[in-house]
């Protein structure tokens, strides 16, 4: 009892820890911060832990960005991350006789390791601070599209020269909305392989219904492995495990690449949000997930094909929900109303301060009016109409137009450090299903109709007079795109073959370009560019109020995450810190083991071989968010203990206000990883190279 | 996946049954209904299943009223209750030397069955309508006060003819306010013994935390048996146990006491609960809850000692937080206001309906604005000053006046036929620990004087001018009524004993009577009389418009509630309908088996040799409240398949209005009853005689 007591208390102590007398500055557990910047005093005052510089360099260079997060895990080249994460890879792996999805997979000898077809990882290698030139290269008095202008340019000057310098990709990454910009240096690797996954139905346990929640009971890991050469990659740092795991209340750190975060958006840009933006979102992915439904039910082929999308529209819709609750939790959004309005009152109380960055915050407010009167634009004229296969046409087309130009005048996401990736992704051979890229376009072709009525230039330029469903049976029934020798043969020549082809998709994206340029352009210069450069002065702002401790908004990038192993209070009772294995057979059966709760042929039959009391998944007050999937969770030591794969419903705030008092990151266990290998899955051999993984410099923990 | 999304698509289905197009009528599992008006035709509708009158006969005289619910399940007088219901009890017969709340009790003999002292169950023999009778005795033009007395006289007649004819103990059951009264007739049993509970750690698993929640792996079950004249009791019926238990979806029937609810109640009557009575409720349970923590605190024993009321006040806290967050969840509380518009407009609606019923929520209205007007009275001249074992001078004071008074002229408590239970409670030689009563007192005391001020009389009465602390010590070292002995000498004789007791208590009592009386009368006449008047009208309007398909408010009467075994959707995710003994063993290590979530040792060391796929406890959609702690709940043969213990945290709304979207209530499996007493406790002469009990009349189920 007193155990429980003083958690409780001690969730309560964390809550207060960000009332708003501390407005501004970071509390608690909370913080993505970059490897540049991490909050060492901080750390010591909570837990009495000082990482080293060597520490940290260890931990960042055996995290792996997979466009989500994993890290190298042994010298040859072994990469943890989630099986949710892989499940794309696996899908593309399978076949109708081989359905590793369904059936898990383990290579038996490095031989049978099976490469995976455009994928790649990259690892950062350093980061240098390249502010003062960035910054240095916008005049004073430029307007905020020109001042962005000129940013762009210096940043593609920075990136060039990087590439020069080394074989090193380089990203020069842009902090607290343009206050900050910071080089960044990744080694990359192309050719990765699958080792072992579980079974999706071990992996993913609970299905959509458990999905975001906790108590939880997924083995949620995938193995892979880097190859250069075609041999195993050694990397200059890896994580050795550690077997004994972790206990509640420990320290724990979060390596890995959250995806975005608008921590430091403005109130009105956060009304918008959820006045506008989530309710249509929400409503759009509910839409289109009953048509994906209506699909799959054609039968077990097209429930195949279907899955992997419908994993991340059932995902996605939580995630929306989750968020818009946030929004809409007048407690959250009161902290942020507090905290911005004691900004702006310091700032307000300081003449220099006052009259530098003042009246930022009303521009941000006038911009979003602008952008709540043009919300058709944003709602369809922001894309290519039809599926997401369908964009692939106009990214060619986009291709070939912005790599003529300037690297500093692209459109966004043709930048040439955004390029070889965005290339990869182009010839990817992944199968496109056209039968349902079909169903999905007519589906999203009808909302344009709907939305934009018959006599809208995009609508006529996409329909041409046709039915939803007749010009989404034209395109997908004439285009070849989804042949990927296709696609190459497009991208070849600095992707000149796309101005004479006369694929049906291509010759759409060509008319429809114009059409979206000129309502992208209008958002980017009336709310984005005027946003950003506001949002600047915010950041300096901030930085004059409270100082340079600050940690930006996610971009993607590596961060570090921190906080304590800890279980929480929810509706009146308690969430424990642990599962056990008991609990995935408590769920199943207390289900009738059947549906998303079934148990695989292995977990039923090897129920009585395993050792039950073993920690299953865990939670943490670890701050992450949606990209961070796959992150590795280390101990003091930089052991790893676990692999982030979720957070519970009420984390989904954390997009906007980091609040620790029942937000939590769900983990998997090493030792149920560790389990799974040796008594589900006969993979002896991956838990030995786990095991025997000594840290570089031979046995010293050097680090 | 299919079956889960049916589970999902029925649970909807079920909440649109009690949307408004049904207002006024029950619909989907919802109802308490007497036994002698049990909606046969719409369970035929719902379930294909008409019970028999010989069905509900034997349900009905099986099922036991213990002040809570319970029913006899052998042909021995075996009572099956839950551990929480036994409680208090098997806290009275403990010791600091046999301390079986913690350590669990079994009578390996009859012999060894230990009596309860002040102990006595009831159960229901027969049921006949007298309303025309107790309607009959006020005449036409009467005031609403004086309507009141006539039909307390009336029925006071009904119970002394009643008890006159048999041997058995008769009560007027007044249903929807006074539209229909029925004569309740009992057989009583004042003999009865322990025979065996679980470890309170086993019977409370999760303890405060997972009280009123679910999922849940509580064995909160309790043996008992009724003895006469030093004989085990054979009653006239009793409940087989089915071994095989229940399955998911599968219709049940719950036979119970559901307390109090007030679904009838008008929307001015919930408002002045939602601003006026609950808020303070539960601020001054939090207090009280706060101020026995301090006494627990000061050693083992004390802690010994507040666990009863301790738990009673966490569940009294957990309880009214529901009941408050029902009465202010907009959804529910507008399905309230519908439904009374509905039948507001239809009585408006109709000429003579208008004229003798449609003034009747107005008058109810006024009579809040009244009540809230007075609230100080109601706060605090409700009740005696002090801990409620304080109280019990004041009902010695009041019993020796009050029954030299005619029996319908009596205070609330001490008609005839409520006197033998009071008795027999003033006289129980419960223990009374003086020292936790004088911590209660003083807070009672300081709570008066900060509430009225110094000056009031009903404070300088209690005070006589100490400080409150100062006021506890001087009552409760000075009183005797501690003592049973003592108590049952002042009640002999009429309790005339009282009239020179010389008890500080006993005059403390004296002093405050009349001050309390007047404010009692003022509450009576201006708000409950005046209620129970038009709520009288109301429920006869209600029968004019939607016919007397309709079930009354509880009333601790004994009611059949019926649904199924079902699961439910919640916070994102899918509760299952049932749980299993892996999630007991999840639930203790996932917390690291401490604490509210520690195993007890039989659970560790028995663990292996359990069946842990065996369901645990279970919820189904039957409509309950407090009061049906222990109701047998039984299958379509009406065999027992489990025991109610709890209803998760939002069944609570449950008092105001019924909705099964996720209200439910919770059970003991009877498999889990059977594990336990067979591989847990060695209890297999008491697992035998459950499974060897065969039905009245051979083995023939007649029923």
């Amino acid at each position: 009892m007193k155990v429980l007591k003083a958690t409780a208390v001690c969730l309560v102590a964390g809550l207060m820890l960000v009332l708003p007398g501390t407005i501004g500055t970071a509390r608690a557990d909370e913080g993505m911060w970059p490897y540049n910047h991490v909050p060492v005093a901080r750390l010591q005052e909570s837990y009495g832990f000082s990482p080293t510089k060597a520490w940290l360099d260890h931990l960042m260079t055996a995290s792996v960005d997979i466009h989500a997060s994993a890290a190298f895990v042994s010298p040859d080249g072994l990469i943890l991350t989630n099986h949710h994460v892989a499940l794309s890879s696996v899908q593309r792996l399978s076949t109708p006789e081989h359905n590793y999805v369904q059936s898990g997979f383990l290579a038996a000898t490095r031989d049978e390791e099976i490469p995976i077809p455009g994928s790649s990882i990259k690892v950062l290698v350093s980061i240098e601070d390249v502010t003062d030139r960035i910054a240095g290269a916008v005049q004073p008095g430029l307007s905020a599209v020109a001042a962005q202008q000129a940013r762009d340019n210096e940043i593609a000057a920075v990136e060039a020269e990087g590439r020069e310098q080394t074989d090193l990709q380089c990203q020069v990454v842009t902090l607290f909305g343009g206050a900050r910009f910071d080089l960044y240096r990744y080694r990359e690797y192309t050719d990765i392989r699958l080792v072992c996954v579980p079974e999706l139905q071990a992996a993913f346990f609970g299905g959509d219904w458990d999905n975001f929640c906790y108590p939880r009971f997924a083995l949620d890991f995938a193995f892979l492995r880097a190859y250069a050469d075609g041999k195993p990659v050694h990397p200059a740092s890896w994580l050795q495990v550690d077997p004994n795991g972790i206990s509640d209340g420990d320290l724990i750190f979060v390596s890995g690449n959250p995806g975005r975060t608008e921590r430091l958006k403005t109130v009105a840009a956060l009304d918008y949000r959820r006045d506008v933006v989530y309710p249509e979102r929400l409503a759009r992915l509910e839409h289109q997930r009953e048509v994906l439904d209506g699909y799959a039910a054609r039968g077990p082929e097209q429930k195949r094909r279907a899955r992997t999308y419908d994993f991340f529209m059932g995902n996605s819709i939580k995630r929306t929900q989750g968020e818009l609750n946030g929004l809409r939790n007048p407690a959250l959004m009161q902290k942020k109303t507090s905290r911005e309005q004691a900004l702006r009152d310091a700032v307000a109380a300081d003449q220099d301060l006052a009259e530098a960055y003042g009246s930022a915050w009303e521009r941000i407010a006038a911009a979003y009016d602008w952008a709540r009167a043009h919300d058709l634009d944003r709602r369809f004229r922001s894309e290519m109409p039809g599926s997401r296969f369908c964009g692939t046409a106009l990214q060619l087309v986009r291709y070939q137009s912005e790599i003529t130009k300037p690297d500093g005048e692209r459109l966004p996401g043709y930048h040439e450090a955004e390029l070889p990736s965005m290339l990869r992704r182009l010839q990817s051979p992944a199968p496109v299903y056209k039968d349902m890229e079909e169903v999905l376009t007519t589906d999203a072709f009808q909302r344009l109709l709907d939305g934009l009525g018959a006599g809208d230039p995009l609508v006529q330029a996409t329909l041409q007079g046709r039915t939803p469903a007749a010009a989404a049976a034209f395109y997908l029934e004439g285009t070849r795109l989804d042949d990927a020798a296709v696609r190459r043969g497009l991208v070849a020549g600095e992707g000149r073959g796309v101005l004479e082809s006369t694929d049906p998709l291509i010759e759409l994206a060509r008319r429809v370009d114009p059409l979206l340029r000129a309502a992208e352009k209008a958002f980017r210069e009336n709310l984005e560019a005027v946003e950003d450069e506001a949002e600047t002065q915010i950041a300096k702002a901030r930085f004059a109020v409270y100082g340079d401790r600050l940690y930006p908004d996610a971009t993607g990038t590596l961060r570090l995450a921190y906080g304590r192993v800890a279980g929480y209070p929810f509706a009146t009772s308690l969430v424990p810190p642990f599962t056990t294995f008991y609990g995935l057979y408590d769920r199943a059966y207390s289900f009738g083991d059947q549906g998303d709760f079934a148990l695989t042929p292995r977990e039923s039959e090897r129920r009585d071989s395993l050792d039950l009391v073993c920690p299953l998944d865990f939670v943490c007050t670890a701050d992450i968010t949606g990209g961070n999937s796959g992150s590795p969770v280390v101990n003091r030591d930089g052991r790893l203990v676990g692999v982030v794969f979720d957070g519970n419903a009420t984390s989904h705030a954390n997009q906007f206000v980091y609040d620790e008092t029942d937000a939590r990151s769900v983990c998997v266990d090493v030792r149920a990883i560790l389990q799974a290998l040796t008594k589900l899955y006969d993979a002896q051999a991956l838990a030995d190279e786990l095991l025997r993984a000594e840290p570089p410099g031979g046995g010293e923990h050097t680090w």
